[in-house]
């Protein structure tokens, strides 16, 4: 069979890359090897939000509704058993939206012939271009292997049939900050082990603590400073042996924050330049071969899944020879934690590294109208500005922080000045309001 | 006692013009007759958004957890039991935010004596300014009298200690249409009376239709074209007659959208010029006498708390002699109907009507991933360009609308292009990533 695209892997990158052929008119195939939706959309990261969306409306209804509302005991048993079949619809979502958009599916180990032809179910298929979007796997650090039963990753911690009692959570960064928060809600007791002396780096403090204080009131310990050197496995327990010789004994250990590319099978009959951090490829997302592309993880750009969906909406402008990287300066992006943390641009500590003169504004959630309606009780909105008073970063700690700034990329991109921004109006009553309260408050004059 | 600035009426306008004179080192009063808040935030808007907050999340809970959620049978009569004394938290939060900016506060009926002095519990108050933020109460149409009983307001419905069975509310403008929202989700058997053939004027029949579906699914009966002539009362009953010799028989009579100003005692002291439609201002809320300003819905601009709150933030620029009035074009709005009607610019009956040609882009917001992930069902995301490509409006029908449209005025006013939003990156997973997702699907060429 001959195409005009092929691409290889269905999460975020792989996704979007074929639905984006198939609309510029390219006679497009994609195969999946075993999750349609992969990491992104399938086994790691969506999930998570859907889990911690379930347990952050309940919570929120019961607090809301004083005390009017019980839940069944088995709910937390019950959320974990559903996962799998509630995530398999997202399956069959994309399943849907790739046969609607006319494009062929195949399913099975494959592997490249050459830089024109893959192989899969012994089915030769031809091709004007190749996208290569297999994305990343789980890894663990040295001295620690990954055994998928007590050593585990974030593909089996979301196969759980009911909550770990003990569970230790290798890495303070999102992957374990945000799985902390859904097992500690779950009543799992959680040690995070993190090596840096504090959580969440390339984090503001004062947009962690929140996060920290939650965290801590639902048992979790956190051990900062401190490398997790190795895992024994005895039977139903593990023990991680800490960089201090001192031992933490768990029922799981889960692993965060390691990820390895996943090269296809057959790369080397193609030619493609790759390390062990990605594949190579220029600003048309063009490997070294013409016909072969990368989007996605796999090319070492950016480990997130917007990046990845961006790259895969914008593929085709890479197949006519442009550019597909955009500037990635004012990168929104959120951390699905209890609460969230969200926003775009810069922060503090980049323009303290940087030595830039800047000034912050903070107004707190609950002093928003609509926070009030709500009865949130913690979290803030924070405005940086920089010179000429234009807005540098917006960036909150809070109930719903994604949704609340899933454009702020957009506003930092537009060199908004305070007045300009205090010119307009906000939607009254919102979180969102809480920027025009924060400079309300404040008259901007960055220091000199 | 002498001061700078006495504000009169202590709701949206009031309340924000008093902080901005205290913040710019105005010696400032404040004056409030009854509730602190007004109708925006005590008697009106923001207790019915609080309610329907807590009903949203409860039920967004239920749908959520798989039926792992049970209500207490007092649920709704203890919604309503709680809202006084919840509001009247918001009073105290108003109280103490003006006294922690060093307003002095007075309570009680008070007038003018002249353009420079008020008169309130036997204590004159002298100013260099007077801010007029007295606003407008509930009002009738003709042949309609409000008793307080069967005939209400917002103000006597917000204080049921449970629901009515049944309610007849006239109006199927933005108020009647929230009050339908929470009374029939209380379970009221609900009438909608409005005299035009169509709900929410003002607004695209599409992003109306999720709305009117789930009122229907309610039990919630619409009555459009025909006129509400008047009412008799019987005892418990009360009886709407129509325009066309029709009784409709109902419990309780909600009147909606019909507000009267409210004129401070003594104002004839000062030589003031208003009319029914308010008391008239320059671009600076100045009145004719140059010492006395009038912000918020006083001055008949616009009816919209946002719009009070930023000529409260701003009405010190208006002491100063500048203009506190912006350009309203983009005005972001919301409805906080079930689900949330929200956005910013031109819709396309206004486009339509100007004879300017557009292109719309839609998407589901069941098929953004944060949507699949909090099975949400129902609304969409809709832009709109017109000319050169430039978004012009931006509108959501859906859960949370207002919230991941709070910004949306800011954006619809920076003249952005389909391809710069194309460049730009979305907050995965959010509701919002469905601006990236109605861009990908479509390719924006204006009709000419």
């Amino acid at each position: 069979m001959k195409y005009n695209c092929i691409i290889i892997g269905s999460g975020p990158a792989g996704f979007y890359s074929a639905l984006s052929c198939a609309k510029n008119g390219y006679k497009t195939a994609i195969v999946e090897k075993e999750y349609f939706g992969g990491t992104g959309f399938r086994t790691g990261c969506l999930p998570v939000k859907r889990n911690l969306d379930v347990l952050r409306k309940v919570e929120e209804a019961i607090s809301i509704s004083s005390g009017d509302i019980s839940l069944d005991p088995d709910f937390k048993d019950n959320l974990l058993k559903n996962t799998e079949t509630y995530m398999s619809g997202a399956e069959d979502m994309i399943i849907k939206r790739l046969k609607e958009a006319g494009i062929d599916i195949f399913t099975g180990n494959g592997r490249f012939i050459d830089a024109k032809t893959f192989l899969i179910n012994n089915k030769k298929l031809e091709t004007d271009y190749f996208i290569i979007a297999t994305g990343t796997s789980p890894a663990a650090p040295h001295g620690i292997t990954l055994d998928g039963k007590r050593v585990i990753s974030h593909i089996e911690a979301l196969k759980f049939q009911k909550p770990p009692e003990k569970m230790t959570i290798i890495g303070g960064n999102v992957e374990g900050i945000e799985m902390s928060s859904l097992f500690s809600s779950l009543g799992t007791e959680i040690t995070v082990i993190e090596q840096l002396d504090y959580l969440l780096d390339g984090t503001d403090r004062d947009l962690i603590e929140p996060v920290v204080d939650n965290l801590i009131s639902r048992g979790v310990t956190f051990l900062t400073g401190v490398k997790a050197k190795s895992v024994e496995v005895n039977g139903q327990q593990a023990s991680v042996t800490l960089g201090s010789g001192e031992k933490v004994d768990t029922e799981k250990v889960l692993v965060t924050g390691f990820r390895q590319i996943n090269i296809p099978d057959g790369i080397e009959t193609t030619g493609i330049e790759y390390s062990k951090d990605g594949i190579q490829v220029n600003k048309n997302l063009q490997t070294n071969i013409p016909s072969i592309f990368a989007a996605g993880d796999i090319n070492g750009i950016h480990g997130m899944a917007h990046i990845a969906i961006q790259q895969g909406m914008l593929i085709t402008e890479g197949l006519k020879g442009k550019k597909v990287i955009r500037d990635y300066s004012s990168l929104p992006r959120a951390m699905f934690t209890l609460p969230e943390i969200a926003g775009a641009g810069k922060q503090e500590w980049e323009l303290q590294k940087e030595n830039t003169p800047y000034q912050i504004t903070k107004h707190p959630l609950k002093d928003t109208w609509r926070g009030f309606s709500r009865q949130i009780d913690s979290g803030f909105i924070k405005l940086i500005f920089t010179d000429k008073n234009l807005l540098t970063g917006i960036w909150m700690t809070g109930a719903d922080a994604s949704e609340t700034l899933s454009a702020s990329g957009l506003l930092v991109g537009q060199n908004l000045s305070d007045s300009i921004i205090m010119d307009n109006l906000f939607i009254h009553p919102t979180q969102g309001e809480g920027v025009s309260e924060a400079l309300f408050k404040t008259t901007i004059r960055i220091p000199r």
